[in-house]
C-alpha cells in the first residue's frame, strides 16, 4: 500500500490503473472500525484498485464540535487498510484540500435542513463539498459509503446525480457491536458507564421495528415508542427522533412506503446517531402476515 | 459532426476518443458569433476531439430576464460548428440537465456578489452549477471561455480549482465588431439606432485606457472618464462602471496591479457588458514612459 499526500501524486498513481480496470474509492475520516473495513472489503472484492481517502474534513464540523479531539491515528489506520488490501491511502494535509483563497461550496437543498442538518448547521455543505472534490480528484468507478450516515448517503447520491459526478455510489449496511450499538469512530469517546447507556439507542429502533411488525403505521405512535425507550435511560439526552420518507427525507403522514427512522442522542458529550428503514411491503408480504 | 442529446450518448462517443488524445470543450448558449467561433478554432487547433455544448441554461437567468426571447437557432449554429470542424455538438433538452428532483447548486463566494452578480441575483450560482455539470459530463482536457464574460471566467477558474474539476481552463480574447463593440448574442436585439448608441460602450473603456496610459492611477478619476463618455450618450443607461482587482474582483485604492475595468449598460432593453484590463507594469515598462 502506498500513502500519497497530494492530488497530483494521487492522479499520477491512478492514471495507469484506470485503463486496466475499475477504481474504487472509500472516503473516510480515519479512526477505522469494522464499518470502514466492511467498505474496504466490498471495494476490494469489486475493484481493480482501491483508494481510501483519510481526511478529517474541517468544513463539516461546526464551531463547537469535536474537530480538534476527533480521533486520529494514522499508523493504526495504515495497518488496517494495508491488511484489507487497499492500494492507495490518500491522506492530504488540510491546505491540499482547502488551499488559500478557497471559496466554492456545494449545497444540496431540501435534503440537508432536517435531521442532522437542523442540529449541525453547515455540516452537509461541508460534506457535499468535500465529497464532490474527492470524486473529482479520484474519478472512481465506484464509491462506497456506509448506511449509518443515512442522510449523508442520500445527500451524496443526490449530488452525484445532480452534478453528473463520475461513477456509481454504493451503500453498505451498518456494522454493529455484539450488543447492536452501531460502529462509530465516536464510540471511543464513551466512558464504560456511557457505553452501557448507549445501548438504549439500538434498543429504541428495535422496539419500533417490533411495533411496526405488529402492524402500527402511524408515525406518532412509532416515534413515541422510540422516545419512551430513550427517555427511560437517564444517561441519554435525545437530540431528535424522526420518521421520514426514506428517499427524500420529508415528513410522512403514515408509513406506506419505505420510511427512515432516524435517531440522534447525546450520551454525555458524545453525539451518537443510528437508523433503520421500515419497509411496509416486505412486512405485509411476509408469510405470517399473509396467512392472517 | 454528430449531434447528441443525452449525457449517456455523450460519454459513449467520448470514451474511445479519450485514449487517443485531448478532449476540448467549448460551453455555449448557442446563437454563435465570431466570439464563439474563435473559441472553437482554438479548441480545434489544440485538441483531438472538440465538443461544443449548446444549452440555454435557465438557472442563470433571473425571473425578469430574457430566457424566453434569448436567440435560438440550432440549424444555423450546427452549420457554424460543422464549418469549424467541431466533432460533437451536445445540445441537451432542459430535463436532461435538470431532471425532476434536481436540487444541488454550486456557490463561489466573494467573486459573485459584485459587478454582474449584484444586478443579476442568482446568475453566477446558475453559471457555476451548469459549468460544474458540463465539466463532469465531458471530463475535458481543456475548456475554452471568452474574456468578454470576465467575471464569469474568474468564477469558473476558481470553481474548477476549488472543486478539483478535471482539465485546464483556457481563456480567449474578446472578439469585436469593426467599430469595437464586443461581439454578443444579445447584440441582435439592438435596433439600428440602438446599435449606434452601443458604440459608446467601447468608447468609454478606450477613453479610460488613454487616460491610464497618460499616467492616471486613481480609480475615481478613471471611472469618471468612463461615466462621462457613457452619460453623454442619451440612448444609454449605465448599469455599473467598476474598477477592481483583476484576480479577486475586490475594490482597489489605486491601480498598482492588473485591474479590471468592467462596464454594464442598458441600450434600450438590452443589457451589454464589456471590459478591459489595465496593467500598470506593461505601461510603466513601455519605452516612451521609461525615456521620460
Amino acid at each position: 500500500m502506498e500513502i500519497v499526500r497530494t492530488v497530483t501524486e494521487l492522479r499520477q498513481r491512478l492514471e495507469p490503473v484506470r485503463a486496466k480496470g475499475r477504481v474504487g474509492l472509500v472516503p473516510t475520516m480515519g479512526a477505522f472500525h469494522e464499518g470502514h473495513l466492511s467498505l474496504m472489503r466490498r471495494a476490494r472484492a469489486e475493484c481493480t484498485a482501491v483508494v481510501v481517502s483519510l481526511f478529517v474534513n474541517p468544513a463539516q464540523f461546526g464551531p463547537h464540535e469535536d474537530l480538534e479531539r476527533y480521533p486520529r491515528n494514522l499508523a493504526a489506520d495504515c495497518a488496517f487498510a494495508e491488511n484489507e488490501g487497499v492500494d492507495l491511502l490518500f491522506a492530504p494535509p488540510v491546505d491540499e484540500v482547502y488551499p488559500a483563497g478557497f471559496r466554492t461550496y456545494v449545497d444540496v437543498e431540501g435534503l440537508t435542513e432536517r435531521l442532522c442538518g437542523a442540529e449541525r448547521s453547515g455540516h452537509f455543505r461541508g460534506v457535499a463539498t468535500v465529497v464532490t472534490k474527492l470524486l473529482c480528484m479520484v474519478l472512481p468507478d465506484r464509491s462506497y459509503f456506509g448506511e449509518k450516515d443515512y442522510q449523508q448517503l442520500q445527500v451524496i447520491r443526490r449530488l452525484a446525480r445532480d452534478l453528473n459526478l463520475p461513477g456509481e455510489i454504493v451503500s453498505c449496511p451498518i456494522v454493529r457491536e455484539p450488543d447492536e450499538l452501531a460502529m462509530s469512530s465516536r464510540n471511543r469517546y464513551l466512558t464504560p458507564a456511557e457505553r452501557v447507556s448507549a445501548r438504549a439507542v439500538p434498543r429504541a429502533w428495535q422496539a419500533v421495528r417490533a411495533c411496526f411488525a405488529a402492524g402500527e403505521r402511524a408515525p406518532d405512535a412509532l416515534l413515541d415508542v422510540a422516545r419512551r425507550v430513550l427517555e427511560a435511560e437517564p444517561g441519554i439526552r435525545v437530540n431528535y427522533v424522526e420518521l421520514v420518507d426514506a428517499v427524500d427525507l420529508t415528513p410522512i403522514a403514515r408509513v406506506t412506503a419505505p420510511a427512515l427512522l432516524a435517531l440522534a442522542a447525546f450520551v454525555g458529550k458524545t453525539r451518537l446517531i443510528d437508523n433503520t428503514v421500515l419497509c411496509p411491503e416486505q412486512v405485509e408480504a411476509a408469510p405470517e402476515e399473509r396467512s392472517t
